[in-house]
């Protein structure tokens, strides 16, 4: 036997692999275009920020105690405590990640150490499962219809060997929510000896008065995890930098399987000045409302259906077969993300951009529809 | 039964933690010390380059293909491509990772999925056991002296149930390395269902011209993964950005354990422009060498001991405890690597810093060793 011979590799091999959303770059070399709208991923297109452009071009130059070639904070110590006074909490309740997906890992890998399995609704972030099974555990999707987060069928679907249960809240693809009744009655009725990880990377996006933060729930529940992330209002995906808040006991867990150094110098630095950025936040968060609110009216004259209107995109439903429609809009240079992998066959996710971006959108859209005789004009 | 009163927790809580070099800012916060040497953490005292700098400002500007708020090229391609030309490779034989631990730490999750052990010499670099142990494995460290990386006891120490081992050439901490002899009789007769990693995160700092590169063997041995850094001579390790090089059949299946985009932007750009900077590496490479030179001097007159001549470090042996020596320099400004947790009670690890730095380091040393009654002077 050699080692690709192995056989053991076939649990590997039978973990499915995230499809992350073209790059622009990829895009132009495949199909030679040299203009491009990229609605793939979720990006904030507004950011980030000349504040931490500047911060990052003085962490560029370097000084005595910053400098490119210096090893990062591993515990990112200064970030933690910059995050600590925005959010209201304890440096010791918060955790840094490679991007939240990255906590999301540890999360699984964590909870998972003993086996067991996992619960996560159907059409979430593909990550729950793929963390879920590469870190040996089963993967338990729960029926959910994709207009609607239903915590009695999360509870339901919890087994025995249950370990951790995710929540995207709202969810990525579908834009749905969990109000505060119904994540109050998962923080309570969920067993505790279950970890339960709740994702909050689109919260920023929605009303802070009314937004059910479930950080409201980390005083008399030790068994939760709350993600967020600055990859989305806070326009610093390129970066990769998230953050986890929990006891600091189950944080202490987590350091048990986090990598040293897994942030870098220059995303901790920009971070620690988006964190204070209200204004940015608030601008992102109105334009965001104003985009979907134009989408909305723009889907319903396009006769397509459109789930959720949570976070920074739309899931839109057409006649059409989602590969089908990711490619027609390929060529014509916009970058969608098809939903067929998360059981959405004709659905596409569109991430809300600028108002030419938008434009630009259905522009593209609008022949391929008519074309395929299920437009509107 | 609570979360975290879970008994599967005492797995994790039996994993070592990685112990990093103290930060500069940390020490300045705890000791209130305004200027801080540091030589704790193996890295580069000469750069980055300008022109590794002007890249870095041009991505924090941003343009259409690139910009903070994009997600980074998820599997790196752009950058591979450039380390492919640099270092005469295909694009597929290459495989990125946040900083080379995290391709240490997929080579054990993948390698270690069905269980089994891992084996590495004695003295080496930590993470090797902690990633081991992360990924549900059982660690054997092999004896060996500081003084010497023994082939035969490595072979002697893999039992029926390992999949994987672990060799730094040259060795962190003790700088001693495997000569082409030894290193080819180790990658032929190790069983060849075992993953080898030969992690080379030093190697630039060695002859080009004598060093034994594992790369050599890359197109006999498909169970073969050679780890590089751009942390050490690239002076790049606040971005976290490291790559492996393998048959791309078992690339493949760490990219089953890979996150999605785990290396950031600003790294992948910076290491694009840092692979090509023949000159710099040369110089860096050059500068070391001299360091070592005088290091070596100095502590032959201060009867110091030193173990190994290869990286960009040397490990000191003096009469004192490790941790006491590393507190008594640290009061004086200075960090070193303390190296009790290594099996190497007496010894602390030293970057090779500017010529200043090690002139502060001298300075340091010498009153607290002739206070001890086992100076030179």
């Amino acid at each position: 036997m050699t080692l690709l011979s192995n056989q053991a590799f076939d649990i590997l091999r039978q973990i499915p692999l995230y499809v992350p959303g073209k790059p622009i770059q990829e895009v132009q070399r495949e199909l030679g275009l040299a203009s491009i709208v990229k609605l793939a991923s979720n990006e904030n297109p507004w950011g980030p920020t000349e504040a931490v452009k500047a911060r990052l071009r003085k962490a560029v130059e370097g000084s005595s105690d910053e400098g490119l070639g210096l090893y990062p904070v591993s515990d990112g110590y200064y970030l933690r405590t910059a995050i600590a006074r925005r959010r209201g909490l304890n440096v010791d309740q918060l955790i840094l990640g490679n991007g939240s997906s990255e906590i999301i890992e540890m999360a699984a890998k964590a909870a998972l150490v003993g086996g067991g399995s996992a619960v996560a609704p159907k059409h979430a972030f593909a990550i729950y499962g793929i963390a879920t099974q590469t870190a040996g555990g089963r993967f338990i999707e729960c029926p959910c219809s994709p207009t609607e987060l239903d915590v009695d069928a999360i509870l339901a679907a919890v087994q025995a060997d249950t370990r951790v249960v995710f929540l995207g809240n709202p969810n990525n693809p579908t834009g749905v929510m969990l109000g505060r009744e119904g994540l109050e009655r998962l923080v309570r009725d969920l067993r505790d000896d279950i970890l339960l990880v709740v994702d909050q990377a689109y919260a920023e996006y929605e009303d802070p008065e009314t937004y059910p933060d479930a950080k409201a729930y980390l005083e008399e529940r030790s068994n939760l995890l709350v993600l967020h992330t600055f990859s989305k209002i806070h326009a610093l995906a390129a970066l990769r930098i998230g953050y986890g808040i929990g006891h600091h006991k189950l944080l202490a867990l987590l350091e048990r399987v986090r990598s040293p150094f897994n942030t870098n110098m220059l995303a901790q630095a920009a971070a620690e000045v988006a964190i204070e950025d209200y204004a940015f936040e608030a601008m992102s968060r109105a334009r965001n409302h104003e985009a979907r609110q134009a989408f909305l009216k723009e889907a319903q004259e396009h006769r397509c259906q459109v789930t959720g209107m949570a976070g920074n995109f739309m899931l839109l439903e057409s006649m059409l077969p989602a590969a089908e429609l990711f490619k027609d809009l390929l060529r014509a240079g916009v970058i969608v993300r098809p939903m067929q992998g998360y059981g959405l066959p004709n659905h596409v996710r569109v991430t809300m951009g600028k108002p030419e971006e938008m434009d630009a959108f259905w522009a593209a859209i609008t022949p391929i529809l008519d074309n395929a005789g299920c437009g509107c004009r």
